[in-house]
């Protein structure tokens, strides 16, 4: 029997050779509407799923859907044994929602190829990139293998969610409930960033996150203006001062005790990030900014992946519909959220974000909290073999180092693979800074597309050596 | 021929004895769904404009409805001359709308009298205060003179817009083309409070009004605060920190030259407003509140009547709906408004409030602003004639001094009758602070509406001296 390190060469060879058919695939996985936030599209989800696991049993798994309080997971189980680590990969077919719709270029669930010039070529569509392109990156890279060598370089279970989108909110119950089916050797997901266009790279930790509604509250009802104007509590500006004093003049968080549990990076690795050289004018220029917002004596790429942060993600009060109307609101709103790292503690956090609100809070004054998420920050071992042998593999493809990075955002269900399951994961994504991601025209470069999927062959051929 | 002070004590009697009537006639008045900003109830406008316009026939008066660019003014005039001064009286017949309707404890347009014990009836529905109760109190006092005398007191012109609610936006242009008919000796306008249910009250100085939306704009998308949090601006925080530099810590306006033509007041009129000793329990208890929230060495009525203000009317930004969503907005907007007094300048002011914003903005942010409106502040001579004999009508009325005193809001037609037609204005109103004006469960009391019937007919007896 070949192994998958020499069939590799004639793997990547099917690739390109494929690479018109493998788009086809993938538009006919775009064109389904499968927004799973909004119930009206829940036939269009199942259509997603069960496209999915067609795809899957003509890689040879065993794929079904399982049914959960919301939209389907597909599960699907290689027969038999092939070898190596049994690798576990995640993904999803939900996708956001499209508005605003005027803002699309061309219509989202149509995909297209667009030629940029300079031969870069981009696929445009909802879900082109996340999580659709991507997860389609890896079953392309079985399905190859499967050509080529007639069954897959080791074990695979695939496990697509339907609710990425909306918070995952049925899959870790999922997770707990078919434990035994999904703890496999290393968890696989493909739902992350390159470094750039031209260096890949391996996401190493995630943020934490902590999630609150803040309501505040001073009289028992609304208030003209003209009556009480100057002598009523106005909770829209008690909620403004809050918010001002969360952060101080040097872009510090001021809230007692949220460093705690913040590790300072060892000189060596601090120097690795200043090296990468993430300018302002690359990272915040492509979205109309150019001024680093966070602690003053950060660097932008702390700021975005090492450092915790705070953020105010909505805020809400009085009257604002068109024209005046001369109103002292009862109530005021703030959704304030926090992003954490190393071993802060989210309920700590949690508990000294409304201790410092209530501190602040006029005697005239009430609050009201919710929680909308605690979760801790995760940080993976970055010198594990399956770390080492995917680093090499993603040089091999790329021709550059690839780089461990933290990620800014959470990707929850890692930390279940990790408390839940005791299994590592392997991050590796293809996605780039400019993909519009929760955006209008969402986009995937092609070059993401297709070299992705010559990563993944590589990945799995190392893995399962 | 009887002169009117020798008619009033029968014209007393005769409201005393046709009070059921007059109840009647306000009942069908507040049948009528007059609200005028949903265009949806313009057909129910129209009927509250012919309904006030017959009954304004009734009392010999020459009514005809005028069209505008929206809901049509009701003009009427007494023919012939009657004598004494010709004054010009102004209401309206539109309401605000009902919204929360769930909160109404009975249909809002269904009137009816509740009886509160200890001697104490409301009448309950949308508009039985602001201002169809408010208005019939003056239209009753002028049926019980032509009951008793055949006639009018004095010479009457009566104009009752329809779109109060809605800022009287044809109403100016309206004036000032029928500017002949409308120049009379004096203006009357019944839509203001008593100091308290046993102490009438003449307002003589209405605040002035500045009216700003403020939006600020940061990034040029929203972005995912996974990815961008810690690094990229936040225009919430932006807006927030602004809001929160309004106000210094004593509670003043902190934008540079705001208090420029504030008039301090003499030391016996502030003693005068102390002597009301009107208490944080009395005024603000009534909407759950105890502790003043403006200026710290300023007296409560000082707050509310001589002394300006600021207030945040509105915010929005970023994610308001259920649960998270972890966007860092491109947006945030907010209404700020201003109440004037004495000579603030509306436009001087405005231009500093945007010359503040700026000077506290990021180099990465912009704003825009979009003004709403820019009153100035009216102050009325408090010893004119006409408001000493008022003085003495009410006095003899209610038995207490009756209390010359300045309103937070704004009436903007008085700042027109003052300015376009150089005409002062005598206003008198029956409501109470907790009328629930605008509110779910309107209310007027009883009292109000009876005492202030007879009221009206005494300051028309002693205006006709």
């Amino acid at each position: 029997m070949t192994s998958a390190a020499e069939a590799l060469p004639k793997v990547l060879d099917r690739i390109d050779a494929e690479l018109d058919n493998s788009l086809a695939r993938l538009f006919d996985f775009l064109r389904l509407q499968s927004i799973s936030t909004d119930p009206a599209y829940a036939a269009q989800c199942k259509a997603a799923a069960e496209f999915v696991a067609r795809d899957l049993e003509t890689l040879g798994l065993k794929a079904e859907l399982r049914p959960t309080g919301g939209h389907p997971v597909v599960l699907a189980k290689s027969e038999g044994a092939n070898g190596g680590p049994h690798v576990l990969f995640y993904g999803h077919y939900d996708v956001q929602p499209v508005d605003p719709l005027e803002l699309w270029q061309s219509p989202p669930f149509d995909p297209r190829i667009e030629d940029l010039g300079h031969g870069r070529k981009i696929i445009v569509a909802r879900g082109a990139c996340d999580d659709k392109g991507q997860l389609m990156t890896f079953l392309e890279a079985c399905r190859a293998f499967k050509a080529v060598t007639g069954r897959l370089p080791l074990d695979v279970t695939v496990m697509i969610e339907g609710e990425e989108e909306c918070g995952s909110k049925h899959l870790f119950a999922f997770v707990k409930e078919h434990a035994d089916e999904l703890r496999r050797d290393l968890a696989l997901v493909c739902d992350t960033c390159m470094w750039n266009a031209a260096t890949p790279s391996i996401t190493t930790s995630l943020r934490g996150l902590v999630y609150e509604d803040v309501t505040v509250t001073a009289a028992d009802r609304d208030l003209h203006s003209g009556l009480f104007g100057g002598a009523a509590q106005n909770p829209i500006r008690v909620l403004a001062k809050i918010i001002a004093a969360l952060h101080d003049e040097e872009g510090r968080v001021a809230i007692p005790g949220f460093y705690d549990g913040v590790p300072e990076l060892p000189a060596d690795i601090r120097a690795d990030l200043a090296a990468l050289n993430l300018t302002p004018e690359s990272f915040l220029g492509q979205v109309g900014l150019r001024i680093p917002a966070g602690e003053k004596d950060r660097l932008l790429i702390e700021m975005i992946s090492t450092r915790p942060a705070c953020d105010v993600n909505g805020i809400a009060g009085g009257y604002t519909g068109e024209g005046a109307k001369t109103v002292i609101a009862a109530q005021a709103k703030a959704k304030v959220s926090f992003r954490l790292v190393g071993d802060q503690d989210p309920e700590k956090i949690r508990d000294a974000f409304r201790a410092f609100v209530r501190a602040r809070l006029p005697a005239d004054c009430k609050v009201a909290f919710e929680n909308h998420g605690c979760a801790p920050a995760l940080q993976l071992p970055f010198d594990s073999p399956a770390i080492v042998k995917t680093r090499q593999a993603l040089q091999d493809e790329w021709g550059a180092k690839a780089v461990t990075v933290g990620a800014g955002g959470s990707i929850p269900i890692v930390g279940d693979f990790k408390r839940v399951l005791g299994m590592e994961t392997l991050m590796v994504g293809f996605a780039l800074d400019d993909d519009r991601v929760h955006s209008p025209n969402e986009k995937y470069d092609l070059t993401s597309f297709h070299k992705g999927t010559r990563s993944w062959a590589r990945i799995l051929a190392a893995l399962a050596e």
